[in-house]
């Protein structure tokens, strides 16, 4: 069922998904999907974020070394943007997101503040080791990271390699050095 | 006929728009508005250009003071995001260039390139003044200024108001502090 909305979204668009849609694709009665997710956002964004989870669930590494630590998961992400599959029902998302308020608090709910915790753990656990400044706005520090390589994307302006990934980590830790 | 392409594009969005709907709003003959611009895209481009260019063209302030200019550019940047006339051409125009690869580099040689060329000079005039490292990576710099505002913005997820502005220029200058 995952794999049938996340194909379709990318193939169709969120705004003309239907849950009828992956029902058929997945060869599953409607009442299936609905005795599992209230909503087609709920699904949806469910598949996409069994994609990018795997099997390890929403965390970062957590080696000692906050550095070395957000240098692989940044370059994994420039990968995955990379990567047509997975970027393919992103894209389609993130298009209606941006004209659709309402899917935009779903997917904050559903998708974005979960993820954004996930990597505020990662942080505090840096602060507390003392290579993050412990004043640190922590959605800013997320923002530095995340929002260049998301914007490149979208606009497919600039190469998303390991040497951006890792300039991006290197500049934001500058910013929020510990004093 | 710019304000004529601007509201047009509110409207319907840039995929529905044709040449013949600005002349019509505008008044004039199809003639007219191909004897000024070549397609569909220059003249919308140049009609948000003209948007937020006021008489000025594209130019940074320049007090002698890197973080009062950046601040004073950020917080304009932040209004105009909020002010729904500025902000609904270019939420439309936004949505399609992410999808449409074609409009994206008619977008980026027609108003990203000239916008970010302004802004670099000012960084110029800054790393000779000592107050910007002068190994900076200037797209970088510029990404960190911008990207977290137009994100914020494009997913509606947090305010763009004054105190963010000043502190991505705070966190940006750090990070880019003079060695």
């Amino acid at each position: 069922m995952l794999t049938a909305a996340r194909e379709l979204v990318s193939e169709v668009g969120y705004a003309k998904l239907t849950i009828e849609a992956i029902a058929a694709r997945a060869g599953v009665g409607k009442q299936t999907i609905y005795r599992w997710w209230p909503s087609k956002g709920a699904v949806v964004f469910d598949s996409i974020l069994a994609l990018s989870e795997g099997e390890r669930g929403i965390e970062l590494p957590d080696t000692g070394d906050l550095e070395a630590d957000l240098k692989t998961v940044l370059r994994a992400t420039a990968a995955e943007f990379a990567d047509a599959e997975f970027e393919a029902p992103i894209r389609a998302l993130q298009t209606e997101i941006i004209n659709d308020p309402d899917l935009a608090a779903i997917y904050r709910e559903k998708m974005e503040a979960p993820m954004r915790e996930a990597k505020k753990q990662r942080l505090r656990s840096a602060q507390r080791a003392g290579q993050l400044d412990a004043d640190a706005d922590l959605d800013l520090v997320l923002d530095f990271l995340y929002a260049p390589l998301t914007q490149r994307w979208l606009e497919r302006s600039r190469p998303l390699d390991d040497a951006f990934a890792d300039a991006l980590v290197e500049a934001t830790l500058r910013a929020f050095r510990p004093a």
